[in-house]
């Protein structure tokens, strides 16, 4: 039988009520004729919740600990859900990330999918279950539980359907799809019937919140389609696939970004590796490393992933005292296969904002992408800007 | 009947006798009962002659008339290979870029296909023949020829390939596939099984010469299988195709270029758009472009593709006298899946350089690549160096 993945995010399975309504699709897929794994978030603000009270009882809270602590919000969603199925006689099981074969890195709290092994899955499709499966965690090589990071889900839905075969990964979200922009700050963004694989990881990357980039990268690997979904039960989907861009150049979306970092570190004035090793020991992954004998180096840091801040940037001026930070900054990216064969789009960027009265404090290409990095309050109204003058021209 | 594209690069038609064993090759594969298709670069370094002729009658050119010179390479060589098998009983027709209905962009010598329409390819394939296309070569919307930039005859296979649903694409050089970095300068550099098509990506972008980037995007987009081998007729080869990495974070291989050129740009020095809108006018491509308001501009030009770098020169210090060229420089880069999630590579990197006593005169991380920009002279001492590090100790 084919085997469909449908992935619920938090909103999705926020409160009791939307819990029923996706019992209620769950089953009428399963009716369809079709095996379902479902695989949901924690509900709602749930994991923040639990983030702030571990914050209240530990000022540094271990890895190991956290992990332990926010995989109960999954645990609590998937029981919801499987018995919600079950008063529906629709007969269900649901496993933690650990039991359902996701083995993932061990770094806590930012851990990433090595290998899925979804035995206990299988034998209960085998079955006929409807099995539902707890987003966003795994286990590590050495047993201890892990988290994947904001947006995990979507990976565990997509490693899975590539795990088991499956026909499709269908995210729903509250969302009906993936828009050219947010729709929150550029009210005039319009949902896309379709976006490549390498665009949809490029606007995730620039800080789209619909898909996770991992995910992508993982379905891109694997060939999965993704269809991204409301679960509010509209028909309007995006589907991310592999295709080739219909005009090269062509700005596809505009998507933005905040809580960045800029880092910079003049020529001669210490040297980099130590700076670098640094904020490796803080799991500080950065974006954009760049060095240049006559100019210097410059990173972006986003504060998403950094649990402690506070810290690296004391211990940064203690140590390298060379090295500036420019903090309340943002990004806002175009977006598009092909926008950077010639400077054109940069040089429009440069211009509209310019004309605009927006500072630039910085810029970054790449195949894909152009960022321009701007003062945090700049970032709706750029985004706005670009998306009218780059994207709204060709609707 | 199956088909397949066989393309054989410069060296592999280099003279009458190599010819000859092409032909033997291609009659060997049609005798196996598949419809087969050869795409053939122009013999040895003919394309490199008559780019010198131009320039002793032309201070300069018009790309559309280098253009309609330059495809005279190609044509020689296919009526060679047509009639060298119609010798051996084989029936088999040669036709031009624009016959084969290779459709490309507008600008002469660096253009890209946007579209294959291979009706007349097809039409002969059914009447039983082998069918050679001239690579490197096309025809614009506007109905003028064109030609595709260096190792453009690569696209042309995949494209293809892709058009006729071709089950492989075998590309034919001097080399038996694609190696963990050039064995000319590397000695220890050994063949690989496998590459991912991102991989081989910016191998190719990085310098390696034995697929061009642009084919292997095309390859990607399209899901084709490439088989790179020796047109010697070794059994070794490397096929790129689609798969996950084995393990992220592991430097597959070394990559160098040079002929580069590091421009850079102080803070406030000069106003950006103008400079890249002449660096646009000149077809100045460049990699890594980078701005940062307390640093300044950084760009990386390759004079690879710049028809006239002494124009372009003279024209930059006449205008923007801020702007600083630094001149023969060259890149090395580690490439690998993943290799960027944290800095270890780029920290390893920057150690081992220094302990030997080599100056960095810049880096750039991308998702696959550290790219580190040396002296000319350096680069194949620096990438002996990394690729015994890096690369050889996972032997």
């Amino acid at each position: 039988m084919p085997v469909v993945v449908q992935k619920y995010g938090g909103s999705s399975v926020a409160n009791v009520e939307r819990i029923r309504q996706v019992a209620d699709r769950v089953a009428h897929t399963r009716a369809s004729g079709r095996d379902v794994v479902v695989v949901v978030s924690a509900m709602g603000d749930t994991t923040d919740e639990l983030l702030a009270l571990a914050r209240q009882v530990s000022a540094n809270p271990s890895g190991r600990e956290l992990d332990m602590l926010l995989t109960a919000g999954e645990r609590i969603a998937m029981a919801l859900l499987a018995l919600a199925l079950n008063q529906r006689g629709v007969e269900a099981v649901s496993f933690t990330g650990s039991q359902s074969g996701i083995i993932t890195s061990d770094s806590h709290t930012n851990a990433r999918i090595v290998e899925v092994r979804p035995f206990r899955v299988e034998d209960e499709l085998q079955r006929g279950k409807v099995v539902i499966v707890a987003g966003y965690q795994g286990v590590s090589y050495k047993r201890e539980v892990t988290t994947l990071g904001r947006g995990g889900s979507d990976t565990t839905a997509v490693a899975l359907a590539a795990a088991l075969g499956a026909e499709a990964c269908e995210i729903y979200s509250d969302v009906a799809g993936v828009f050219t922009s947010d729709p929150r700050v550029v009210p005039a963004a319009r949902r896309l019937d379709e976006i490549s694989y390498e665009e949809m990881q490029e606007m995730a990357g620039a800080g789209a919140r619909v898909l996770n980039a991992q995910a992508v990268e993982f379905a891109k690997e694997r060939g999965i389609v993704i269809y991204a979904r409301a679960s509010s039960g509209s028909d309007e989907e995006t589907v991310v696939r592999r295709f080739p861009p219909k005009a090269p150049g062509r700005v596809v979306g505009v998507a933005s970004e905040t809580g960045l970092v800029l880092l910079t570190l003049g020529p001669n004035a210490a040297p980099l590796a130590p700076v670098l090793e640094l904020l490796d020991s803080r799991g500080a992954g950065a974006k954009q490393l760049r060095y240049d004998a006559a100019l210097g180096v410059s990173l972006v840091l986003s504060l998403e992933n950094l649990h402690d801040y506070g810290a690296l940037r004391a211990e940064l001026s203690a140590r390298f005292p060379a090295v500036a930070l420019h903090e309340g900054l943002g990004a806002v990216s175009a977006i598009g296969a092909g926008i950077n064969a010639r400077f054109a789009t940069v040089r429009e960027c440069l211009r509209l904002l310019a004309a605009d009265g927006i500072l630039v404090q910085g810029l970054a290409t790449s195949r894909f992408r152009v960022s321009l990095l701007l003062e945090q309050a700049a970032i709706d109204g750029a985004a706005r800007l670009l998306h009218r003058e780059l994207v709204e021209r060709s609707f």
